[in-house]
């Protein structure tokens, strides 16, 4: 493949269908953002936005903006709205609590199902919180978690297993599994897996009806571009939801919150897995988000995702032969960001950040860069990558301010 | 006792020491808000630093914030002002997830102190959240949920109760466990108490420390005026914090969450107890509230709220002697609200509401008013009694609008 030349990149994004989009954020001077799949933008509509809703909903209309504004209806409209982001159903999808909280719930109601099995099953380097938790609900459950390798997973997968747990995009590496493939391997043994969606939701192709998809949960402050610690979602196919209890069933998932019943009755739906009182500034924030993304061309959203990947890559292995991919070339294999490793991956993102390049680091190794279509340019990553070439050659990484590590991201 | 007159009334409010406090709400013209024990008002200082969180620290700064605006310490940091507020040493509290989902966790690390125990203890009627995750977590850890009533607490509890999970103040009736004995009396048999303060924190003098309260959670967006949804808090006195073991181990309750390590080592402290990335910008609105309470005498703040009870009493006795009250007379028996038992109390609160007065109802007939010494005034009073006697003496709740059931709060 020949090089591409600046007159290309700025080609691709003369004719790239997304390019109005960028202006919908309010992005940094001087900075080109390449960790929105750690914290996305933020959208200008969500400024806005929450401004009336502190000063008009809170202020103003106070405890009546639950029924004026519909608040209370906040967690099923938005997780109606993601449903649609995802392949869902818009009764499938609450917005709740966070992705770890989420997963607990999900877990625990998913295992129940199988109460006569003995395992847990998820991969050994899973999202630290994913492991953590599936754990503690091994222990609280009296199962055994049984952490595999990838190349593991099928054959710990069987009549044993209560429930699997897996990423379908390793934060790491942007690994994508065969979501539909492994959920279809482990129902022929009647077992039910659990996707955490984080690195996907927003990123990658998403059809959870289409490919019988069961059970998921997901991040709202990545991809979705809700803001800080955003609420997160979760998913569960309508033929299991009569038969789901959530360990945490607080009143907002009772079927009648207000009638202050000292029984608890689960909400039929999708909701009966809200816990407490959702926090309605930060939820509502992920609905703009949520807004944008809707407004957006999905199938040229994910074709521009590969397309900044591949220029990511090549320009990077021309140019900086010092880093080694570790994410997937081939496209469908792989999440909406972009990994290398080099030994001094902390000192190199540092320097990164100092000159106005912001990725992250993962420890112990790697260069991690996010690819949100909505809002980064090709440009951005040719010059991304010049700012990186220059700190390889010069070796200005080396500089010591640079060695500090545990950046927080 | 003499009816105090309009007169007096405004005298009590030229020499109340908190007036200043009411011009820094942003409150509604025309509304009398008596609802500030189900969502606090807004801070004009809320807005102010919301608008900056959003534009600036998550606009400009996207990721950096977590460091360079210490987004990472906020539920320590906001934990350490609530303890100010509530007698405990800073390093005792942590804000996180929501009241249900803090109760969830706590109850299941204290039950773990007494494996051997049968019994989980509460009271009948408690409220919903508390008796249904009570119930769960019995589920769970395979104890028995022993639900008695107030009278029969004493005897309920004894070498065979893992732990009691009470309401300091009760959400209906305003009524106030002494918080210091009932601790006391099952610490004789080495019992812990886990107390819920959603209606006491701000609200009644408190001191965890001093009354040895051993275990709490409580809410941001009542008293503490933190904005819908609020995140709550959750507190342990230190002596047990080593043992204590949350069974929702987010990676933010990792002893090093950017170590991204498969075992999980809890924080050494209160941390240990947050579980996944926190809804920034509801947490820091919850400061700003905060912040405006650290501000305020508290003393001269819970007299206040002893005032306006009494004088909202006196003038209910003799003006509407068709509601009963159903709060203590008693001040140290009861927090900050008062309540009135009508058989139309869903209809008389719809009616008011329609007249500017913001109160709510709770099923079955209790119509409940908060008592918010930071923005209300004595007049304020006045003028909500005046609106009531009205609607009592004209029968005006009898309108066929104001018999819809089912408002939210």
């Amino acid at each position: 493949m020949t090089q591409p030349t600046l007159a290309d990149v700025r080609k691709l994004d003369k004719s790239d269908p997304l390019r109005a989009f960028r202006e919908r954020f309010a992005l940094p001077e001087g900075v080109i953002y390449l960790d929105g799949n750690s914290l996305g933008a933020l959208p200008k509509l969500t400024s806005r936005r929450l401004a009336s809703v502190v000063t008009e909903q809170w202020g103003q209309s106070l405890i009546r903006s639950w029924n004026d504004h519909d608040w209370i209806g906040a967690p099923q409209r938005i997780g109606a709205k993601i449903a649609s982001l995802i392949g869902a159903q818009p009764d499938e999808v609450i917005v709740a609590d966070s992705t770890s909280v989420n997963l607990f719930k999900l877990l625990i109601a998913v295992t129940r199902l199988h109460p006569e099995r003995r395992d847990i099953v998820t991969e050994a380097g899973n999202f630290p919180t994913d492991l953590h938790i599936a754990r503690s609900v091994a222990e609280l459950t009296g199962k055994r978690l049984v952490t595999v390798a990838t190349d593991a997973l099928t054959n710990a997968v069987g009549h044993q297993t209560a429930c699997v747990v897996l990423s379908h995009v390793h934060y790491r590496s942007a690994n994508r599994h065969d979501m539909k493939a492994i959920t279809a391997s482990a129902a022929k043994t009647d077992t039910r897996v659990i996707w955490d969606l984080s690195h996907s939701a927003g990123a990658v192709p998403l059809n959870l009806n289409a490919d019988a998809i069961e059970f998921a949960v997901g991040c709202g402050y990545k991809y979705l571009n809700g803001g800080p610690g955003a609420p997160a979602f979760l998913y569960a196919a309508k033929p299991f939801l009569a038969q789901l209890t959530s360990p945490i069933p607080g009143w907002m998932g009772h079927a009648a919150p207000f009638e202050f019943e000292d029984e608890y009755r689960p909400a039929p739906g999708i909701d009966r897995f809200l816990a407490g009182t959702p926090p309605i500034l930060s939820l509502l924030a992920l609905e703009s988000g949520v807004d944008l993304m809707l407004d957006a061309d999905l199938p040229a959203l994910f074709e521009k995702s590969r397309r900044l990947f591949d220029l990511f890559a090549s320009l990077v292995a021309s140019r900086c032969p010092q880093l080694q991919l570790v994410s997937p070339k081939v496209a469908q294999l792989r999440g909406s960001h972009i990994a290398f490793a080099h030994p001094h991956a902390s000192s190199i993102m540092n320097a990164l950040i100092a000159s106005g390049v912001i990725g992250d680091y993962r420890a112990p190794d790697i260069l991690r860069f996010g690819l949100t279509p909505l809002y980064l340019s090709y440009e951005d990553i040719w010059n991304a990558v010049d700012v990186l070439e220059t700190i390889m050659q010069t070796s200005a990484w080396r500089d010591p301010r640079f060695a500090r590590i545990g950046r927080v991201t």
